[in-house]
């Protein structure tokens, strides 16, 4: 019968039976460590000479997957480890069993930090997730999905599945991905937007957790060709400002939730908790670049965003000026935003549009939308997109689609904000990208017949 | 400031402003009833002519989404409706805007039963699912979601995000969908579980919902180009019943879970509550198919699996003598399952693997798999799978994989069993199939290029 690793300190002077990892291997002469991990926590084991079984677990290697049966012994007062769960015990193995067989492996996986160049990490990502820094970032991955659900449905947003294949391409034709679907032209979805608005018109208030897909050729430290998309949408919208309220707390209850629940990994990774006011400020772009200006003597007004200076330097000013690591910006000029986003009625050169930063970054993005079935017509000929590829989300228009809006979130955008890494790949399980998909493009199948 | 139409009956002898959409629009002369829902609930609301609103009400048409301003009454005694939660009320009009307009309906969407034919259901989509016997399907939908994770985080499971783009075709090469991919061939993966295997020997227990795609050239009840997939897979099993114990668990604390909360919307459809024993009937294939014999005459010994009628018959067994509306089946024949599938060491014809049905069908797929790299390489080869096009999956068995095995639902598969759909289109809000990307592919863009 298994006992989880944590459960061993409840278990001194017994014999147990644990399965794990071996994470750790250290050969003292006539005593071998190893240090050994399953899903709940890590402890020491130790096997001694005398054991018969002692040549055997000599031969067994780093990371093979192993059944040990031992009895559980109180650590001596000075050998407490109070970094671990299991600190104040020690597991002496009387018997060792391999159940999952390791290869040697091509580089060392020990040690607190796994200091890989990206292309290794990428290359061997079977082996490197295994590392506890990466597994790490997929707990507080796995939260932040979490907690995006909690959060929407608090606003009463009921889950919807939406498809990822469709006909036209929402955002602009370049950048899609297009499959052979059944002998016709389609596309893998750039975002889920277009089938969010038109559930809103269904069911109030929505969500959805999607995959989205970008064939931009690029390569760099933020682009990634499959990301996770974490959509809200939210019908009945009477002033803007509710909007404003739904994405300040939608994003700040995720980041507040994961930083509190994993604050052992934060502090592990010396990131500061976060500063959340209660009340978020906010700026419309305009006078978020004035702002700017004043702190740096760079003139913006000709700028119709803010680039990634910018977004920095307005997070120090609301840091400093209201302790908090968010700022929404609003009101960004209406034709760099996508066609169904709402002219400010004041002023419709610019949108009611807003993004939600964090430290230093985007974190999220949304709109009012359009909902008048004549007016989205009219801004789609505007915008060279064919009404004739959007046939279904139009429909959805012409029956009664109350005033709405919603927004958006990238999960890996999300996981790499929250975490600091250095790039978005490090953010994925397995990442796609212009040159990779799990291997390298150049090692696997021949050129594709354009 | 909104009233949500369900909070009205607090209200009594108050002024409340309520949105929604007009469900039902009835004239009596000097009067007009219009059923409004929003989010929450749905309300009678009643104009008289006295009003000076009266005309402009009158021009409302069913499925406008509405603002509207009046008093809440008791309903007397003799009027209350037991079956609304707003049916000891009704709102008198004062006055009636519309937020979101309708064009005229191109049939009629009042009454309790939506009677149209799959293609008028599937061509107006974004009407027809604000039908209410279309929206409870997604609510039920939603739930199933919600009670898998629940489930699979009872099980101690941690939620990953898989891609959807692969280098190799997992289960075969016919039916899969091609991308290029910067040029490259790529391909929709046709399944999530390669990765989920590989996550195991990382994270121990995973699940995840992930898209997956077939592109078979079948037009049938029971398929579909995209689906949702619901996946669970676990390591260090120690026995076939361990993953059997799960299983069922989960399989059997969705439909528990999800028919109790929604008892209502089962009661309108007249579906039973199901029958769920402390323990679930296990049966072996050839015993199953030995049952079926005795109760039907029909010989089944030269068959490698149930069929329809077959799946109906066990369930109707089960049903029988164990008071169970599920039956697990165990031990497939090993060469009609995935390469990956364990063969029972016992007899390796025959694999560790399990189908459980529900009510005459499969709703759930899963096996022991096989663990070991050498024994892996080996059956790729046996079944001409490409070891090269596997590379990741592949490293991830090579160093400590241990014993594990796991588990699929197909999300539109198990609603459409437990709502007892015919098609399996019905329990999708966009379906993708042969014949379809939201509009007919034949009013679609030009054929591709092959």
């Amino acid at each position: 019968m298994r006992t989880l690793i944590k459960d061993t300190v409840e278990k001194i002077d017994q014999e147990v039976e644990i399965k794990g990892w071996v994470r750790l291997k250290r050969e003292h002469g006539k005593i071998v460590f190893f240090d050994i991990e399953d899903r709940s926590a890590l402890i020491q084991t130790v096997i001694f000479s005398k054991n018969d079984n002692f040549e055997k677990a000599k031969n067994i290697k780093p990371e093979e997957a192993v059944y040990i049966k031992g009895i559980v012994h109180a650590r001596p007062e000075n050998a407490v480890n109070p970094k671990l769960i299991t600190g104040k015990v020690e597991l002496e193995i009387e018997d060792i069993e391999v159940i999952g067989k390791s290869e040697t492996l091509p580089f060392d996986m020990g040690g607190i930090d796994l200091k890989l160049e990206l292309p290794t990490l990428l290359d061997f990502r079977s082996l490197t997730l295994k590392h506890e820094t990466q597994r790490d970032i997929f707990k507080i991955q796995a939260s932040i999905a979490e907690e995006f659900r909690n959060a929407a449905e608090k606003l009463d947003a009921t889950e919807i599945f939406v498809p990822t294949i469709a006909a036209g391409a929402s955002e602009g034709g370049a950048d899609v991905f297009s499959v052979n679907y059944y002998g016709h032209h389609a596309y893998m979805i750039q975002s889920p937007q277009l089938y969010k608005q038109m559930m809103v018109g269904i069911l109030e208030r929505v969500f959805t957790i999607s995959k989205a897909y970008r064939a931009e050729p690029s390569v760099t430290t933020r682009h990634l060709s499959e990301v996770t998309m974490m959509d809200v949408e939210i019908a009945f919208v009477e002033k803007f400002e509710e909007l404003l309220d739904a994405v300040e707390f939608v994003g700040s209850s995720i980041v507040k939730n994961v930083t509190e629940k994993h604050k052992n990994i934060f502090e592990k990774l010396n990131i500061e908790m976060p500063l959340i006011p209660n009340s978020i400020p906010r700026l419309k772009l305009r006078e978020a670049q004035e702002i700017i200006t004043k702190r740096t003597g760079r003139d913006l007004s000709k700028e119709m965003d803010l680039n990634p200076e910018d977004e920095k330097e307005i997070c120090a000013w609301a840091r400093e000026e209201h302790k908090s690591d968010f700022v929404t910006i609003t009101h960004y000029p209406t034709k760099k935003r996508a066609f169904y986003t709402y002219p400010d009625p004041e002023n419709p050169e610019y949108s009611l549009s807003y993004d939600l930063l964090f430290r230093g970054a985007e974190i999220l993005s949304g709109s009012k939308r359009i909902n008048d079935y004549e007016k989205l017509l009219e801004v789609m000929k505007q915008r060279n997109v064919n009404p004739k590829n959007f046939g279904m989300y139009l429909m959805a228009f012409k029956y009664g689609m109350p005033p709405e809006g919603g927004f958006s979130f990238g999960l890996e955008r999300l996981t790499m904000k929250i975490l600091e890494l250095d790039n978005i790949r490090k953010a994925v399980l397995f990442p796609r990208d212009m040159e990779r998909i799990d291997e390298r493009l150049s090692q696997l199948n021949p050129k594709a017949e354009k």
